[in-house]
């Protein structure tokens, strides 16, 4: 089978068609059209089979955490998604493998209303390169670099819920289901996060851990974090798992694509609000403070951070 | 070293710096302005270590390849180069591959005016993907499904170079210089296919080979071709390696990064004289036809054309 009937077959139409595209997969390009009152926002990231999934993963696995990892960046930015390109390489074509790929990946489409517009296939180890364009208000897009002292800290879900699931996925458990499916199948904050536009003042995405995150977001907008570890919500599956530790894989565990979130006084309750409409968990975690690096507070007490999150090399 | 000290270190801040970009790197997402008038153009596409370029080559020709078959798409559509995003996975970090990696990269960048505006760097087999952007006016892309009966069709460049070039490589030959250039420093023809806009009325770029990409074109657009082969420019550089092979480098051979497009009578006068201030080798090759599918004509014989071009898997 060459490129083009594996595009033909498995991805041609398929999943959400999007009216700003005017011209999708097929050409040289996609067109989009563009509007002067918004701005585009555009991210990439690839998945490595043995990397960032492991080798055995069926394609609903790897489409499903390809298409999420790209789409919490957008969320991350306050965007509304657009639009998509797959470059997907891989050592031989499986059709059932294909298959199971392409369609998590339509649904997912669909469900988020992002528009495959392009891409390629190529003979290759197992690699996913999905590259995101969504769009935000002019002016008005989330940066990590626009916190600002003594606002309230944020974050949405479950912490710690994929680095656990992981643990469990390597450690070849049966049990703990709702933590291997936190892992294989991620929720981006589609929906909620372009309710923090105009309300919260930084966002990120946490992707490399929370603590990691926050660090970034601290360090690019020049101020501090204070985090009360016991405002953390842990799950009953974490705790169920994790026990003592779960503490640590909310506050380093990679791979929750969750949001991170820094909002001034006067908007709290609105968000508070927003979460309550949109039946998204938040937890205020924390605040911002002038003072530089991350306090962690247990017990009334300070305790060591460690920030790093996951390194690659 | 870890993703974000490699990011640091070689690629924040390189090359171009676009007015288009109000975020560039570092944030979860690239932010671009848009404007009604125009469309934005986008492609993806990946090149792996030992399938898109030798295992040995250097950071400069892999940096190249990856970015000019990414502008190529670009200049398909008309479109003028805005940004772009890079995946770059790699088994370890050498230092002095990145350098070269990036300094290429940085270049290119300044040369064609298309600005770094993120990525991601990752642990794996050698694989660069990029994603470019660009604008053109509203409704102007040049597509392939828009060419018309009896228009001329042309090429520009020197078709079957690089895919001799690489034979070159292949054969580990000191010589025939040109060709392994042509190979490993395409040029992509951004300047030229701008003032296409308005006068080609279909347009397709030359990387899987002259013939398979002209019949996309001739599908696309519901017509067929007919070529006179005489009329394709066999370079000095070529016939030299090649001899009586050459037509078949030029009809066949892949990776030339080179523009197929077609021209309305009333314009090819004006596309000529375009392509002498631009200093841009362009050939009139053949014609559109109404009969589907490709005549190739050599020393007034029909002879038979295999469309097929280069297939993956």
């Amino acid at each position: 089978m060459d490129e083009f009937s594996i595009i033909d077959k498995y991805f041609t139409g398929i999943g959400f068609q999007h009216p700003s595209v005017v011209v999708g997969s097929g050409d040289d390009c996609a067109v989009l059209k563009q509007h002067t009152d918004f701005e585009l926002c555009t991210s990439t990231d690839t998945l490595i089979s043995g990397v960032h999934f492991p080798v055995d993963c069926s394609g609903a696995i790897v489409a499903h955490r390809s298409l999420v990892a790209n789409l919490s960046d957008l969320c991350a930015m306050g965007a509304s998604p657009v639009s998509f390109l797959l470059s997907l390489t891989m050592p031989e074509a499986i059709n059932s493998w294909l298959s199971c790929f392409a369609d998590r990946l339509s649904e997912l489409s669909k469900l988020h209303q992002i528009m495959l517009v392009g891409g390629n296939i190529a003979k290759g180890p197992l690699a996913v390169t999905i590259t995101v364009l969504g769009t935000v208000p002019r002016g008005a897009a989330l940066l990590r670099s626009s916190a600002k002292v003594d606002e309230a800290i944020f974050v949405t879900g479950e912490l710690g819920m994929a680095a656990a699931g992981l643990k469990v996925v390597e450690e070849q458990l049966n049990t703990h289901n709702l933590l291997k499916s936190a892992y294989f199948y991620p929720s981006p904050q589609v929906e909620f996060a372009e309710s923090l536009i105009g309300r919260a003042s930084a966002c990120i995405d946490i992707s490399d851990g929370f603590l990691a995150d926050l660090s970034h977001l601290c360090e690019d907008s020049g101020i501090g974090a204070e985090i009360e570890t016991s405002d953390i919500f842990l799950s009953d599956s974490l705790c169920a798992y994790a026990g003592s530790e779960a503490l640590d894989f909310a506050l380093y565990g990679g791979d929750d694509y969750e949001l991170c979130f820094s909002v001034p006084a006067c908007f709290v309750d609105d968000i508070r609000k927003l979460a309550l409409i949109k039946k998204t968990r938040i937890s205020q975690v924390g605040s911002t403070i002038a003072k530089k690096g991350i306090s962690l507070i247990k017990d009334g007490q300070k305790i060591a951070a460690d920030v790093k999150g996951y390194t690659h090399f």
